[in-house]
């Protein structure tokens, strides 16, 4: 029961942070979504905000990770699977009147200059995805160096349009960035031109 | 007078936007920053803080539009123009602490579900990035539908490589972002497969 809370307020927090950001949610607010006692949160979070803000980036980044698995890994190819992966995104945008894109950009953007603790952990996320899609490039093909600047260029492209689409409510730019994401993995598979 | 009042306000709040972004900064913090009297903000702005943010969106969105023409358009063709804006903005952030990336990204994302004015101002702005960038690419040769989808590209690639830039306090995503924005370019400028 008393994880069932914790779980609970980091599963609140994290959807109100994706969704309006880290310093625009406020403690009642978390409390009032997660349906908890005030007073849990402190005894959960002797941190408090800071604390809850690391930990619901740290389980967003985790939970969206196993989308890779689930979207990219089925495909035929993974050329197709990162297309997949872009098409899959437009569409939970859409139809989540788009409202959810990545869980931790917002706060990303946010905190980068405010909070070295809640940075640090979306450095972390970054990081982790950016090393699940190359190990998928090397798989595939891909030198280390190679496999390293898609990834970046696809993450780019994922998170970069997901901006404009919350913006326009409208997926062109997901689209348009699916599309030079696959080029991406085209051209890091294709390797370095003969000498 | 007045308007040195107005236009150091809608400064600052465009400063302070783009470093923490919209939540996280007060209206108190805006007097200080910009050395402006309290009452003097709901003097020149009756709408409080979303009539200011509306502002300081429209403002910054046409300033950075002139590094548009500052930077593209003195490279000797298109292709090296956007490799010097990715090279220009990876400087610019190192060289403010990774403070001061795009003006208004941050204030995009926490906005584009919980405020209408403020959602439109930012898809003002970025509609109009993207029609500069369009009409270069066309003024290069690219037909309509490929001007538009590789505009969509670059912008994407440059404001998710902002976000992984600092989160991550390194501009190695700038570097990879810029390489695929000039493939876009190169891709766009190709035009269609010969019949």
């Amino acid at each position: 029961m008393a994880t069932d809370t914790r779980d609970r307020i980091i599963n609140a927090s994290a959807e109100l942070f994706r969704r309006q950001g880290y310093a625009g949610t406020g403690v009642k607010q978390i409390v009032a979504a997660a349906q908890a006692p005030f007073g849990s949160i402190y005894h959960h979070f002797p941190g408090g905000k800071e604390q809850i803000g690391v930990e619901a980036i740290r389980d967003s980044g985790a939970l969206y990770a196993l989308l890779i698995d689930a979207v990219i890994d089925p495909a035929p190819d993974l050329l197709s699977g990162v297309g997949d992966f872009f098409a899959a995104a437009a569409e939970h945008l859409r139809d989540s009147d788009f409202a959810d894109a990545c869980p931790i950009a917002t706060v990303a953007l946010e905190v980068a200059s405010t909070s070295e603790p809640l940075r640090q952990a979306t450095d972390e996320v970054f990081e982790g995805w950016l090393a699940a899609l190359s190990a998928r490039l090397r798989c595939a093909g891909a030198d280390e160096e190679r496999a390293r600047a898609a990834s970046l260029q696809i993450l780019s492209l994922l998170e970069g349009a997901f901006i404009l689409a919350r913006a326009s409510r409208c997926t062109e730019a997901l689209d348009a960035a699916g599309a030079a994401a696959t080029a991406a993995v085209a051209e890091a598979l294709r390797g370095p031109p003969p000498r």
